[in-house]
């Protein structure tokens, strides 16, 4: 099964830009695209992951597998980006053992958050 | 179809505390259970949302919709993130207009996450 490696393209990693000029989240989306992704990870492009203050930012999903946002990165972190993608798939629920995740993924995670499961009516 | 408020309970909110005192994130936590969980919203501890430098923080998520972490919370919000909570669950996308969403919410999001989706083989 696929994870998802989700790349914020709009961000603007807090410079100002002329309306010609390429966003920092659009460069990080290239050079990842270009690094090219491991087996198991899908590179999906997205229009803000409202994580602006701490951007570049990317995320990490899959169906039964905690995800994860990680900030503060640019295009000199793409491999590092995509190594950490491939840990995360080859993990069975997302959660990759501390010492083998990449310096910025222990560093710069900005948030978690659990598997989403669909709750049976009687527990609510 | 509920949706799911997680709130970190393990948060020290920068703080520190002795082993007997009760956690800023684990306040945050009792103040919203009292306020009572709005219908469609389901409320679930968590230990750890990785968001600790920008703590206390929640995450809303449920299948189908994008996910949102805030931060820099405490007690004195709970009836504001409940408030937004209830808006998230009659949402049918996770997205809520951002004038009916609390100024916490529009402030402090930390980071959103799509919805998350199996992606057929063909697709990577």
């Amino acid at each position: 099964m696929s994870v998802t490696l989700h790349v914020c393209i709009t961000c603007r990693a807090g410079q100002t830009l002329s309306d010609d000029e390429i966003r920092p989240g659009a460069r990080l989306h290239a050079a990842i695209v270009e690094a090219g992704a491991p087996d198991g990870v899908t590179i999906v492009p997205v229009e803000c992951l409202s994580a602006c203050s701490q951007g570049c930012s990317v995320a990490l999903s899959a169906p039964g597998r905690w995800s994860y946002v990680y900030g503060r990165l640019s295009e000199a972190h793409a491999q590092d980006i995509l190594a950490g993608a491939a840990a995360y798939a080859a993990s069975s629920d997302g959660i990759v053992p501390w010492r083998t995740r990449p310096e910025i993924f222990r560093k710069q995670s900005l948030a978690r958050i659990p598997p989403i499961a669909a709750l049976p009516e009687a527990a609510e």
